[in-house]
């Protein structure tokens, strides 16, 4: 099968199925996009390569989603509503099957956030997919690194941590091991993360900051106390554990809450005045959020063993033994 | 070096360097750009893998250079102006000269043409480029495959079917072969490609449609031929031979201008009443332009072996031997 072919029968969308938003669309030279008025894009691009992001073993169905939810949790981050997206995919061969799955499971999620296809190539070579994401956001709005204020709360949404725990139980480092049901159950997370793009588009106006999980939540967090120049103090106690991660022993629960990484939740900050509003936009949005800091002038990132007193983190200061989650670790 | 540290020092450019079109600009989730009042975004997307498109022995400023020109081509073939680019750059180790000479080469022909890296990856694994690129074109003005009418003129520019010649002078296919300054020479064309992006400019509102030139001058203009539902008739003797080209036997030259790939020339067509406003298109942009066929209603693709008579291609009617050079094939 050619390149022409592959691209017609796996990801040419026939007119009228899946969502359309190019001027021009998948088959000239470029496509032609235009945000609408008052509307700015947002970019982002993120690449996939076996045995360093996925293992060689992953349902492809779940691998096409995972590698345009990575891209779609950046603009989540960034406020921005998806629009479209290019893909890149080096293919050891060509395997039918596999095709069928990766494009099934990509298109499913492409459609589900109106994200419309609009170019790209295949190239023989070891198994890697690039994929560029558009998305729009009103000019001005998009949320960013930089806008964090001391006396904002951090806030993080869902269960951060799950992939990680899948991850462990696929290395084979637990101890004890994982049960069959929350092996399943947490390895779902890490092969099929769901991005907070709801969540993301709730906070445009709201958050001060935002960031997406990917390489650990402390290590994350880093980036958006160097850019926003300001500092924080955890609560460990106001940690949000999920189900599975509870069942764990207490400091695994912790390394995997905060240096876990590939979870695509969203980081952020809010001004502590709007609290309610912040609870409102995560159960609009379907996802709960969880108070777990508070920005602070001193720079610098300090942890505290308590949970949250009456207007801050309480307890004991702790040595952050976390460092960041590394993909080039993986493989 | 981490990744953070191999961007900081080949791919970040200090402020006031380089050009600036984000709003938000690299190094957040998402960069932001926004096409300036009336225009739309042109988008496209190229990856080069190792062995496949290029020899793991080529010139790293040169790679980097062709990396960006094979996008920039697109977008020319579009008529729309560079604005910015992502890069996925997966490499199997961090070699500090390869970096620095990719990045000077990409670098430089990017600033050359005002377009601006606004994010991209960097992952471990088996050499391979990807490059999304983003461009400006008047809303409803972008060059399209589909606007080729019987009538029209078909032209190319410069010289296509030196890359080929050169590929062939390395895999030693040539009888006779080259000598050594036509070989550096023609090396150049096949390794640093020139994006026709004056051209592509100076075409918008007077090419009818317009593609350009990577798998071959016929395999391509089946593509116009096709969206535009017509055929043409196509003049041997109009074909441009370069001087290095002009030293082989015609059937070589014949079999590398009409079937070579890889030359990122435009092909494209005009009304023969804009004939000589075409010439002076090509002579403002600073490259040769040349008619070779003729478009015609009855559709498929026929060539003749005479130059070109009053108002048309001359001579007997010609086998069509050429077919498309496939990337799938270099290795």
């Amino acid at each position: 099968m050619g390149e022409f072919d592959l691209i017609a029968r796996y990801f040419h969308r026939p007119d009228g199925q899946g969502p359309r938003h190019a001027i021009v669309p998948n088959g000239d030279d470029c496509a032609v996009i235009a945000p609408a008025p008052g509307m700015q894009l947002a970019v982002s691009t993120d690449t996939m390569v076996e045995g360093r992001h996925f293992l060689s073993t992953v349902d492809p169905a779940r691998l096409g989603h995972k590698a345009l939810a990575v891209n779609l949790s950046d603009l989540a981050a960034c406020g921005a509503k998806p629009l479209a997206f290019t893909l890149a995919l080096t293919l050891p061969r060509v395997d039918q099957a596999w095709l069928a799955g990766f494009s099934g499971g990509l298109l499913a999620l492409a459609d589900e956030h109106g994200c419309e296809l609009i170019g790209g190539d295949t190239t023989a070579g070891p198994l890697a997919i690039g994929i560029t994401v558009m998305g729009e956001v009103p000019a001005g709005q998009a949320l960013l690194r930089s806008g964090a204020r001391p006396g904002d709360e951090l806030w993080v949404s869902g269960w951060p941590g799950e992939a990680r725990l899948a991850l462990e139980a696929f290395r084979g480092t637990l101890v004890p091991p994982l049960d069959g049901e929350a092996f399943e159950a947490v390895r779902l997370r890490m092969e099929r993360p769901t991005p907070r793009v709801a969540l993301g588009l709730a906070l445009r106006g709201l958050a001060s900051s935002a960031i997406d999980v990917s390489d650990g939540l402390l290590g994350d967090l880093g980036h958006v106390l160097k850019r926003s120049r300001v500092g924080v103090e955890i609560a460990l106690g106001a940690l949000p554990v999920s189900p599975w991660l509870a069942t764990r022993p207490l400091a695994e629960q912790q390394d995997n809450v905060l240096a876990g990484g590939d979870d695509y939740e969203l980081l952020f900050t809010a001004p502590a005045a709007r609290h309610a509003e912040v609870l409102a936009a995560g159960q609009a949005a379907g996802v709960p959020v969880h108070r777990i800091g508070l920005l602070q002038a001193e720079v610098g990132l300090r942890v505290r063993d308590g949970g949250w007193g009456a207007e801050e983190p309480t307890g004991q200061p702790v040595a952050n033994r976390w460092t960041s989650f590394d993909h080039f670790k993986m493989a």
